[in-house]
């Protein structure tokens, strides 16, 4: 028997393509925002496709999961309640419960189709999605920060990128409700994107959070299903610096990627990188 | 909204691909014998690949199922009793069963699962597979015919491509076997792949043929989804002769590709292809 | 060792690609007119590219080359002088000159570097460039054809895809300007493209000529390296019709698919082709 | 004008595959031991490939070469004799030479066209080769290790993935020889692949080094253009402990991703990748 050849290609950029072989797509459908797909890839299990790019598979999901909550969930001493701008899939909200000071966890997603197809097609990352402490909220984010002030203790913002609808969410003008909508010492994460790929939003984004928080951190990480494989989130905080916390503190929680030896290496950039965000 | 770039390629040589966009996986399966899929495709509309294979498009398929069905039936002055040796897309029964004089169509397929998957996914084509005028046997098309003598007027190979079990279609043996099942004015036709890439086998069998066959001829079709596009079909026959045909009795019936103009000039052969025949 | 997988794809249709391997870029350019690339395919030898799409392979550029050359020059009786519109590889020129009543054949091409990369790269194409009979005119075709009156027994308009410049050589006004520059018994060739992908080009030139030649017919072949593997040649006629041509008449020239038995074949069309032109 | 689509493929898994859009090959060899190609790409500029898979580009290759070579360069505290086993390209002399207390550099590498095809058309790679300071030695690594004792301060393994030739790098009596041919307070480092991809090699390679060398550590990068773009370094180490480095004492030099401040950074490794080396 010969299997067939179906591959499915993103276009990392116009001149770059990473495409893996599928066995089939599982789920398909345009929500009211997007393209939506659920393929089985033969080398990441399922993936969750949206608008033609890798938002999330099985194999690599615990590594960009883990990275946008723990740093941040860490940083600050006692995160009762957080925020998740976008992350449908629940992949974050399963890692933020994973905090027992967490009081209450909340999704502000604007697609119910992703968290309706990854309750159905990614349980492993939707999981937490039914947890007493969680709550789905279906609406607009940047509208949904915008109107909430002094709320959170912690707010990510786990976005697709920033072409369409999710370019209101690397603003000037909503890093400032962010900040409006974080309690006198929350802090946020965002991840910006990749430093081989992206320099000009990383760079535009740091100053403009720089100039809004007293303290602004880039760190990295690596995701093998994202363009480059190095991807960058920016830290704004009203108080606590992650470079300044206690590691003998920091309680061992389940995870497969993130740990507390690893927190503050995640911050030594490489120069180039060091370079954009002078 | 961005369409998710998903490709299914069909390796028509090591070197040569044909490449065609999907939307979707409408069915797969790894059946007894063969890998299965029946995919949605963008240019071509519902497709159905073995083995990596393209077989039949809904756009296409009236190509290959009306050459390899009318030029044999309306070259037997009255067939009753046709048997088609693989196809079990059904289309080739369709075909014959559009002419009148034929009382059984028997389609001879080893999988049952390309007979109830193209029922459910592909109806356009098996439409015809529940006429009371056809009669489906699952069982070996070689072992069938070995065991059946004098039976049919007309006996139509609809094989896959010559790797794996379809190997045997293609051999001195079953050619045989095919002129003994046959009645003692009976004609047979076979798929013989591409005049561009297939040169080889389309020699062989051409050869094979006539040395069983008193009238052995080669026709030509155009087949957009098939390597090359260009077809060969191989014709053996007891006693008619296609060249010989009376074209103002061929009746007409209702064809998007054959018709009685056509019928000769299918022979005509460009040279390259006389020379592979010589 | 490992071969490297470089790859050209044709996107033949946005939802289609035709791809095949390469060992390596022989020539590469950016003309005043287009990008050019003389490729090494594993599969077709040697392969001029022009703005993406190919133009001619060593392996099959007989099939087109013969049947735009052989059919009208074997349906006029005395073909002296004969102007190529386009095709500055070389291919139309060299079957022309086959033909030893032809005295004087034209080569109007309006980019220079494709005739000299395909004299430096495709010898066996362009090789007739230096015969005595043949001359090159680097021009505008459509303004040569518009400034020259009853000059020419054949002529043959060996286009590119009707997309940027060639597009004005598929227009009415070019064909009223094609009947002008004939003689007064002349008749012209064209390429037309798929009837596949094509129909609605197909049948307005078919339309236009038809309202201004007393002949005009529509002829096919099998070109594997272009979209579908069916092509189509759209002949206009002042005064002999392709289809009375005298067989026996027509002597034997060296070729490998045009041969006399084939003449009117290649004019006997599928149904759907029919409906094309209806 | 259309750009040609031309693409090369890297296959990095049977199932995943990177694909960049190519403008030319530069230049292509079958070399006595591999397939060589100098790609002229779009997105990373001028690129090489052995045997079907990137070696080094202009775009990335600061990171690879930097980070192969500053960490082992400042945790020995006085390297003057250095050997590179591979890296014909000779990027990894080119950052070695940064280090004015280095004496000799020598280059050993099995396959001289890689070299020659380096200097021609990598020149920013290649341009230390001519160094004074450097030598070129053109033999088999693995004999050169085995006949060399006591001989280098450091060696740095500068392999191509361990398929073929390069196997024996990877094996336990290459690690021997190595400690063997290094000096008595020696210290080496390998490139060691993807910890998402290889995780056995990872495993094995660590363990071995790990059975003969008194400190052994595992470090890692970010290379975009290899498989998940992750990298591992494993250096073995008789003396010198690079988690020991007075960071104080890292002279600066002209680097574009190692830094001081990030040489302790790159050794913290996440939870998965530190299961792997258990």
């Amino acid at each position: 028997m010969a299997e067939m050849e179906l591959w499915f290609t993103e276009q990392q950029t116009p001149d770059l393509g990473f495409t893996c072989k599928i066995t089939k797509t599982i789920y398909t459908a345009k929500t009211q925002y997007q393209d939506l797909a659920i393929l089985e890839t033969k080398q990441f299990g399922r993936m969750l496709v949206l608008d033609g790019a890798v938002q999330t598979t099985i194999a690599d999901e615990f590594c960009y999961h883990e990275l946008i909550s723990h740093v941040p969930l860490f940083t600050h001493p006692n995160p009762k309640k957080v925020a998740v701008i976008g992350g449908g899939d629940g992949g974050v909200i399963r890692e933020i419960l994973k905090h027992d000071e967490v009081e209450k966890a909340y999704l502000i997603e604007i697609d119910k189709e992703v968290i309706e197809a990854s309750k159905k097609y990614l349980p492993e990352i939707s999981c937490a999605l039914d947890d007493k402490r969680a709550e789905v909220i279906i609406t607009d984010g940047i509208k949904f920060v915008s109107e909430n002030k002094n709320m959170f203790d912690v707010i990510i913002v786990d976005s697709t990128d920033p072409v369409g609808p999710a370019v209101g969410l690397f603003q000037d003008s909503f890093y400032k409700a962010v900040f409006e909508c974080l309690k006198e010492d929350g802090l946020f994460v965002a991840q910006t994107e990749s430093p081989f790929y992206d320099q000009d939003l990383i760079k535009n984004v740091f100053h403009a959070v720089k100039s809004i928080f007293p303290i602004t951190r880039l760190y990295l990480g690596f995701i093998p299903t994202y363009p480059s494989g190095l991807w960058s989130f920016t830290l704004g905080s009203k108080k606590y610096d992650p470079l300044e916390v206690d590691i003998s503190r920091i309680k061992r929680i389940d995870t497969r990627y993130y740990n507390p030896e690893l927190h503050k290496a995640l911050f030594a950039l490489p120069t180039f990188v060091q370079e954009i965000i002078k």
